[in-house]
């Protein structure tokens, strides 16, 4: 499928990875990308990964094929909210929470929209740390309702196929029971433990082994972004975090207990996962 | 410093690999490896990382200079009881927990002993996975007691310094305090994580990021060593334990309570620690 205009607002490490695959697969006619930073607006330009681009998308998206909302997740349903988009255009987002924003946005916005969530990323964020190949073979899951004509999930699925994604449909009650436990309960975790050793004594990251290293990579991602997708998956990340708390009981309570057969039979059951 | 012998009994990555270097280094005329598999023994005379190896430390290790346990941290205290070394030599050995080690190996042995903890390793294990310059520029901390002579700690300070360590003391409470929360704790929490995620549904596994593939490399480390760190170590990691539950149980409070002000105030302190 080929597109006259896609608009891509938030220009960071997804929105300007996703504009600059789009840009390689030459089927979009034009690009233009929104980013409330102006400099991230400049050197999105300067990068060539977007045809025309402003700090704000007023007039902008009027008359594109796709509509891509990028921000961060506490701010995709205010910035659906300000759009003014023809009835031929369909908006989708990259969030990683689903539910919420999904309801929220059909509840309230008289255009066509699809959610997505590509499982794509780094630690880093912003226009100059975009990643060539980002999507490159790795999974998109839209969350399309009843609500969404064929017509429009077919577009969601070329677009992100034209930047090299697999794409599965899901509902996004799923989807987030899966992404709470997958992806935000390691950095919950992974903050966790950095903070208590942080409360403990700094000097210890002295003495950082691998363990750790994997540890400080994940808690360097962005705290904002983490602390918007933190709250908006609440309900099912709070679940995660009890189902977390009583499998560290189980493992401190065959330790505290000498239990040395027990400990060994759940780290081999957890050890055979990577290798299977 | 040179050295006329030096025994190393347990040839898995740890000790596998100070053969390699030692070797490398062409300052040890002699290096002996036991180890009770007899196709490890094996490998490493075809890898020509030792001179002469058996299956039993019997006999080999009376006139070394130095005998290195590398074995897992549940049998050095077997180990070290069996070994008949002559009064020249120093035993160490390469455990990641300390104080229970030395303080039972100088409690009931006869010879000197210098414990020691280069911090160093990947999550394989054995001597097929052994690594060139593992020890290169990574830390090993020895835990010389009171009754360390000043020669003994020379010769072991020398010899892990052969292999491209930088050699640090340190007393083996510290280092056990220290070592429960930087490499324990990561490693209990990873396999927790890992622990819940499959009590729930397998299929989680299907959807993995970044985040979850970290953990997921942590926690393929070798389920009988780690149980043996664990009981080992038992006090200072339950004590890291309830410092983490304390730091889970504040964020999750910040995330219930939809107070993003103090979540993102907790996550940017976190995410500073690596930045600095």
């Amino acid at each position: 499928m080929q597109f006259d205009k896609i608009t891509i607002i938030g220009l960071g490490l997804i929105g300007g990875s996703l504009a600059l695959a789009l840009k390689s697969s030459e089927q979009v006619k034009l690009i233009t990308g929104v980013d409330r930073d102006a400099d991230s607006v400049d050197t999105a330009l300067q990068k060539g990964i977007i045809d025309e681009g402003q700090v704000s998308a007023q007039g902008l998206s009027g008359d594109s094929d796709i509509v891509v909302i990028a921000t961060h997740v506490g701010s995709i349903v205010d910035v659906a909210g300000s759009l003014n988009v023809s009835s031929k255009a369909v908006v989708t987002d990259t969030g990683s929470v689903k539910a919420g924003i999904v309801k929220e946005i059909e509840g309230s916005c008289d255009f066509s929209f699809v959610g997505s969530h590509p499982i794509a990323g780094t630690e880093k964020s912003g226009v100059n740390n975009i990643v060539e190949g980002l999507f490159e073979n790795k999974l998109t899951i839209i969350t399309p309702t009843e609500n969404a004509g064929a017509k429009d999930m077919d577009k969601i699925t070329s677009m992100w196929q034209l930047a090299g994604s697999k794409v599965i449909n899901m509902s996004a009650d799923r989807h987030d029971e899966i992404f709470a436990r997958v992806s935000h309960l390691p950095h919950v975790a992974a903050f966790s433990l950095i903070n208590s050793l942080l409360q403990k004594d700094s000097s210890l990251f002295n003495y950082g082994g691998g363990g750790l290293r994997d540890f400080s990579r994940i808690a360097e991602s962005s705290p904002d972004m983490w602390a918007d997708i933190f709250i908006a998956n609440k309900e099912e990340i709070l679940k995660a975090i009890d189902e977390f708390r009583d499998s560290l009981n189980q493992i401190e309570h065959s330790i505290e207990s000498n239990d040395k057969k027990n400990l060994k039979k759940i780290l081999s059951r957890v050890s055979k996962i990577k290798k299977s």
